[in-house]
């Protein structure tokens, strides 16, 4: 009998509690958060079999312990679950940044870090909460561990044998270089996309623009209807890496808009040719959930 | 009997000749490029019945002829057309740019300005070439009509006409409207998009950088697998447009990358909270073509 405490319980807590009872890794799951609501959402959907807004209550029995809260909130709920974990239970987490929440775990779980192993399945969705929650969410996706010496190796290798039953696939790496790709290729598109959309509502004809906009801007600009707590917490917590990446982005903009002034016809199509090259040749897993996902369908829900 | 002639016979122009063929807007269309190949697999496909890369010999019968070559071409075509034209024929065009476009006819078609009338299609994919032509490209998508007062309004109303008949939606506006709004939601997130990958392409870690990428940036960098050519003549001929949007825009992140560096919380999040709320309360027209677009798909064309 094996049971999960899943604290934050939205869209990745709930896919990840409905995605490891369907493949038998926990038999019972625990919803804890301070949204009722979300909570009695979760045990209607089958996602959570009980909850509670109480951190201790919600540990106090739990083999596996989830964080899945924004990633500024980690230290805090590290702190106050950890004179609650029983002697041999195992705690994860799925924040989208790794150097400062594994920092978190270290400050927060204190002694009982050694019962600590990260995650961060590559996997989510622009519209927040368990009501998108689906057990498929993680099939065939990547979650990446940055395990570092100080952890316990045992509970890195259950956790990474846990999401691969689950369906996912692993990939090892060191802390900084996740925090370095992620920042390239998530966080940093993240802030282009908010920027862009927000500036085009405060421009004059901001409504005949955005009643105009086609599938180019609604695909490029799908990620800016993602939850921004979370992504201003992403923001704070990877601020190095997105900041150095923004500084080498804002420099190639420059360059392209002197391009543009200068008709420069030569040095445009060279970098659109370069990256149309580089964008054709990546292959990308096409589940279910990321095919046709857009703003159309997602207001039916 | 009503022939059409298309002049640059790519996605647009090929899936135009069978919109308007199934439409029977036209009976008979002839195919002109220069690319031999291209032109060949036209008429296989069905969207010509016969193809030339002699502009004179498309030209001389057609009652329509439509120009759908890159944008900064347009001129030398309607120069090449003008002598040509059947007196009763209507000029068309596709173009993603108005007032250099319409600045192309008048020089380019001289007296025969007055066979002219204009039109943009907003609908695309971001694989070039008639291979991706369907019939259904244009179903429910707005067509941009700019006339102006030296334009016949019966030609206007002809184009007008004959794209609702053809599935789409008319929506008239000023060229330079047009222009405004087209640079920011259509043309700056190419350049955005373009930019990205070109700068990750080039970086330390690059193949690992790209080979972690999600659904974020997948949807986020779709555009960036658009025609090098097509997009270079775009910022080229709607430069003023997109250099003023280009450099708000880097005003923009300039104010966020301060507001990162300086963990202003606040900022962040209002940029974003303003940003999803004017993203989520979009409604894109979902078309098959649109929905469940990737490269993961496309690569097994």
């Amino acid at each position: 009998m094996t049971k999960m405490a899943v604290i934050g319980f939205g869209l990745i807590g709930g896919s990840m509690a409905l995605s490891w009872k369907q493949a038998r890794l926990v038999d019972e799951v625990i919803a804890c958060g301070h949204r009722e609501e979300s909570l009695k959402l979760a045990k209607e959907m089958g996602a959570a079999d009980s909850w509670t807004t109480s951190i201790p209550e919600a540990v106090k029995d739990a083999d596996i312990v989830v964080v899945a809260v924004p990633v500024q909130a980690m230290e805090k709920v590290f702190s106050d679950l950890a004179d609650y974990l029983k002697p041999d239970a195992v705690v994860t987490d799925v924040g989208s940044t790794r150097m400062t929440v594994i920092e978190a775990a270290r400050k927060g779980l204190k002694e009982k870090f050694c019962q600590y192993a990260p995650g961060h399945p590559i996997a989510g969705g622009e519209l927040p909460g368990v009501a998108y929650a689906t057990k498929d969410l993680f099939n065939d996706k990547w979650v990446i561990s940055t395990p570092t010496d100080e952890m316990d190796p045992e509970k890195v290798k259950f956790i990474e044998d846990a999401w691969t039953k689950a369906g996912a696939k692993i990939k090892v790496m060191s802390p900084e270089l996740h925090d370095a790709i992620f920042a390239s290729v998530s966080h940093l598109p993240h802030v282009l996309a908010y920027a862009l959309v927000d500036m085009i509502s405060k421009e004059k004809y901001a409504k005949e623009k955005l009643g105009m906009a086609g599938a180019g801007f609604r695909d490029f600009t799908r990620i800016a209807a993602s939850s921004p707590a979370m992504w201003r917490d992403i923001c704070l917590s990877n601020r190095t890496a997105i900041s150095k990446e923004l500084k080498r982005y804002r420099q190639g903009l420059e360059e392209l808009q002197e391009a543009i002034e200068n008709s420069d016809a030569q040095k445009l199509e060279a970098c659109f040719e370069n990256a149309m090259k580089n964008r054709r040749g990546l292959v990308f897993s096409a589940s279910k959930q990321d095919l046709g996902k857009d703003d159309g369908r997602s207001k039916s829900h």
